[in-house]
């Protein structure tokens, strides 16, 4: 069991609930390093099973698979948030999970997430609790329209929100939901979204990564830009918050924090977190010494964490669905470089793989 | 089967000849662009198998095993010149293999190796074919001491080679070598060795990387430092001395080029060449957009070739034997990327991993 006195030495064993590109990503940063991945997913030819020896193909819900995946591993973490509180619980119970359950039940449910952002004092978007019509009423009359629905848990990439822009919808956009629990959220007037990539080791130290600008498409994400072009003042702030919200979490691993730039960029707002690797750093790879993905795998063996500096510029943009099939002329593209997650058919808004381009970092 | 007309696609896979830290570095690069590995190797246990879900644990002489091994992969390349030629052949009857049977031959025997460098034109160090004691007597006359005896074929880290001060040290030296068939070189008086990590696409493209500049330890590599500090004008002639070696080959992949910096930085001579890729590449991991492992898996692959740039200075440093057992405190130094190779135990002389330390590029 790794802690910071007596961290995973390497040869040992994390286990990864997940097998998608980011469990891919993760594996591949902790072989780097010598440390083994034991993928967990209920998928067995899913991207990460590709690159390691040593798989699990069970569902989520199969106490008796992850009992016996957890007798293997010397820790456990997750690529994605919506790991069923239930099968994290079966694992620590004989092997330790990080992030916790604690970090886990935040992220996973927006009215908690919001809540807990409140309680530190974090500017949020305005919001509100819905679990009837009535509620979802009450709340645009308080919020304001436009707004939007978004059910409490298990939304990603923009899924299980319905936007609200007159009172007049109100009853079409809570059936959008199927009635699940939901929060209302105020559309803030965000100039962009920035977002941090923070790191929190077992013994506490907390290193953040330079904030990137990210630009969506369709809800997805289509590319994350560092520098960010903000001033360092809002970038430190900005790195100030992720760090308050990993301490607060008492959090072990990478974070993803999404804030909004407003007010001509005078303010910040957290929009959420993610409590994992994040689609939005993975131009850590090229750009640092230290990736994100082997930071995290750092920081759950209770490891020191790594070198966060940024020694070049960098753009990162997915590549969605058909854009996979542009393969060959990113390759030949000086100075992008070309990740690809070994998935088959590359369906509409599925995402094949990213490119990152450096450029030399500017000194100012 | 990939040409530069038709490369292989994402989702194809690559089987590679050899488990070791080289097959694992490779395998991780294919991961990244999307490209499978199918490891060979004779131990199911090695440092490659790790990374990929598709091992074949079977002898290099099975030719059974190869065949089988062959049906499943688009391409073969390896991790270490002594492939048997006999395996090479079996593979190469349905499934093309790169680097190609000439260069195997031409790297694997250090006769065939210096007489191709002097058929081009290119200096190394004086040399005789030694087949008999006789032959050793004429060479050592002719050539003078100090010089070494070295066997054809087989050799690596300085095995294989006996140092010759005194003629009357033949008779020892020659069964030092157990009578094998060998050549006798001179010693050179170099003023250092650099290397140069050239690669050759199926197009005929070739780009070589910046030359490092090596030191040893007991005849293991020890550092690679990049830049040498050299000029660029001997910087430019040993990359052209790589260019046209790989280019006289009709070489197809990565290959390191390790040469002598004679005459107070005057001349070059080339000391020995890798069908492969080499360890005094490794920094291209931290410090180029694509590594030498990318590069290679491009190369064999049909792809275009990744970008050569260096955007940083790096200095890669070996963790041979107990070496590995500073894993922690060299984890937790600023700009250090460690690399573990996922082997046990850290004998003496065992290459366990390395670590390359960046630090920003001064333009001159």
């Amino acid at each position: 069991m790794p802690n910071a006195e007596q961290p995973l030495a390497p040869g040992g064993t994390i286990g990864i609930l997940g097998g998608g590109q980011l469990g891919r990503m993760l594996a591949l940063a902790a072989a780097r390093i010598g440390l083994k991945s034991h993928i967990y997913a209920p998928d067995g030819d899913c991207p990460a099973a590709q690159v390691t020896d040593t798989m699990t193909c069970a569902a989520y819900e199969d106490a008796a698979a992850l009992r016996r995946f957890a007798a293997t591993v010397d820790v456990v973490t997750y690529e994605f948030e919506n790991v069923p509180t239930a099968a994290a619980t079966v694992l620590a119970d004989t092997v330790p999970v990080y992030p916790d359950a604690h970090a886990l039940a935040v992220a996973q449910d927006r009215l908690t997430e919001k809540t807990f952002m409140r309680d530190l004092g974090i500017a949020t978007a305005p919001f509100a609790e819905v679990g009837s019509l009535d509620d979802l009423h009450r709340a645009i009359a308080s919020i304001g329209c436009p707004c939007i629905l978004k059910t409490r848990r298990f939304g990603y990439d923009g899924k299980g929100q319905v936007r609200i822009d007159t009172p007049a919808q109100t009853a079409e956009a809570w059936a959008g939901v199927a009635s699940a629990p939901s929060i209302v959220e105020g559309v803030v007037a965000f100039d962009s979204e920035i977002s941090v990539i923070v790191a929190r080791g077992l013994d506490g130290t907390v290193l953040a990564y330079d904030p990137a600008r990210n630009a969506h498409d369709n809800h997805i994400l289509s590319t994350s830009t560092v520098p960010s072009g903000y001033p360092d003042a809002l970038e430190n702030e900005a790195r100030a918050l992720a760090d308050q919200i990993v301490t607060a979490l008492g959090y072990v691993g990478v974070m993803g924090v999404e804030l909004f730039v407003c007010g001509g960029g005078g303010q910040l707002m957290v929009n959420e977190i993610a409590p994992r690797v994040h689609n939005s750093g993975h131009w850590t790879l090229e750009a640092c010494v230290t990736s994100q993905f082997e930071q995290h795998m750092r920081a759950v063996a209770g490891w020191p964490l790594g070198t966060v500096a940024r020694h070049s510029n960098a753009r990162m943009t997915n590549l969605i669905g058909a854009d996979v099939n542009r393969w060959h002329s990113l390759a030949a593209t000086p100075g992008a470089a070309v990740h690809l997650y070994g998935k088959g058919t590359p369906r509409p808004g599925r995402k094949m793989g990213h490119v990152t381009q450096l450029a030399p970092r500017k000194e100012t």
